[in-house]
């Protein structure tokens, strides 16, 4: 049986904020600290332990990360980080407040963007600031790479990408994995897993610095997957809900 | 002209206690922390930046590294850890005190195990606990590969196969490199650079916390080096002593 943990970052500060935040890279808020020290925790009573680690480049997942190795004494594992697990990019809604963004476009339309699969925010223009082939941190990218906005597909493809090249083949060689993440791409990563409809997937919403374990078989179909919850015990009441 | 930045990790709690630490993995002291984060200040300051960082598996090398990268806004470079940077294997003298082995042993004895290249400490047994074949950290190693005790020229054997064969190439690809290490691996680096003799290393010692940059040509030979200091000026008074 194979093991993975996937684990969306702590609370962000423009989580607290009511933001939309994509590739903005925004730190934790306490509450986000917190909250990823209390994962690490509970990961450690419960036994679990990890060959390898995986994150994005934004520090939001990199910190619950480093948190989470600290409390479970396992700084010394390796970590690879890819821009390919970054949250989905948000396109110009990146900095706008949710609630001002509904009362401008309306309830209906900021749904569709944020939960249809196939459905992109308005695009950046690549004189924006917000444009990442601004950052240093993406240098080595080809321009084609550098999303203007994407729609929850875009991100699955290069989630999937980083999942077959490099975290499936340590999976199959039993190794046991950390991903530490973002709300869009872990649900990508489990649309996949759990092979979820498009439609399905509009309501599955994985709550953050909550460690959600899966066992996987041989061709890592997944046996059960359950989060972790602070008492220990596997609580099935807050599985993803599925199709 | 090549950029490399060595740091010694900052105080740990056995420096502070003044025992032979080796591969115990004790963290950082208060001060130690602090001086992490000056480093990290320091380095920001003056410019710094970097492409690649590498780390020993130690956690008070690990936690100066992520200090200085989260103070640089570099926490998504790519970290390198390897027990071949390690501390040198201090044998059976880790978790003595300095002062307490000097009265038991001499203060010739003592300063010969710390400073000769080529005097190893007595040997650990292998059903000691301190033998790092016990720790599930080291499983990956060949028993020829776990110390039971070193001398300066083992440390530095080790180092310089880490050296050759990771850190070479991405200098050669004009990579900006940062090794967060410790004290002995940094004198067998410092040593195999500067091409120091076995006599003139014993009185080289590197200071914690503190950035030692070497600017190096396209053979990697040193064209200068010096310590960064606090106020962010070349300080030659605190260069290492060379023979």
């Amino acid at each position: 049986m194979k093991k993975l943990v996937l684990i969306r970052h702590g609370e962000s500060l423009w989580n607290l904020e009511n933001k939309f935040t994509g590739w903005t890279d925004v730190d934790l808020s306490e509450n986000g600290l917190r909250e990823a020290r209390m994962a690490g925790k509970i990961l450690k009573e419960n036994g679990f332990q990890f060959d390898i680690a995986y994150t994005s480049v934004l520090k939001r997942a990199i910190r619950t990360l480093w948190i989470v190795l600290h409390e479970m004494d396992l700084m010394w594992i390796p970590v690879y980080k890819s821009w390919k697990l970054n949250e989905r990019h948000y396109g110009a809604l990146q900095g706008l407040n949710k609630e001002k963004t509904i009362e401008k476009y309306g309830e209906e339309q900021v749904h569709k963007w944020r939960r249809f699969v196939d459905v992109r925010p308005p695009e950046l223009t690549k004189d924006d600031p917000r444009y990442p082939g601004h950052e240093f941190k993406y240098h080595d990218l080809n321009e084609s790479d550098l999303p203007l906005t994407e729609n929850l597909a875009d991100t699955e493809k290069r989630v999937l990408q980083e999942w077959n090249e490099n975290i499936v083949p340590n999976l199959k060689n039993n190794k046991r994995i950390i991903i530490s993440a973002h709300g869009n791409t872990l649900r990508a990563l489990v649309r996949y897993l759990d092979n979820i409809s498009s439609d399905g997937i509009a309501d599955l919403n994985i709550p953050t610095g909550t460690p959600l374990v899966y066992e996987l078989d041989d061709d890592l179909k997944p046996i059960r997957s359950y989060y972790l919850s602070l008492d220990g015990k596997l609580s099935k009441d807050v599985m993803p809900k599925h199709i």
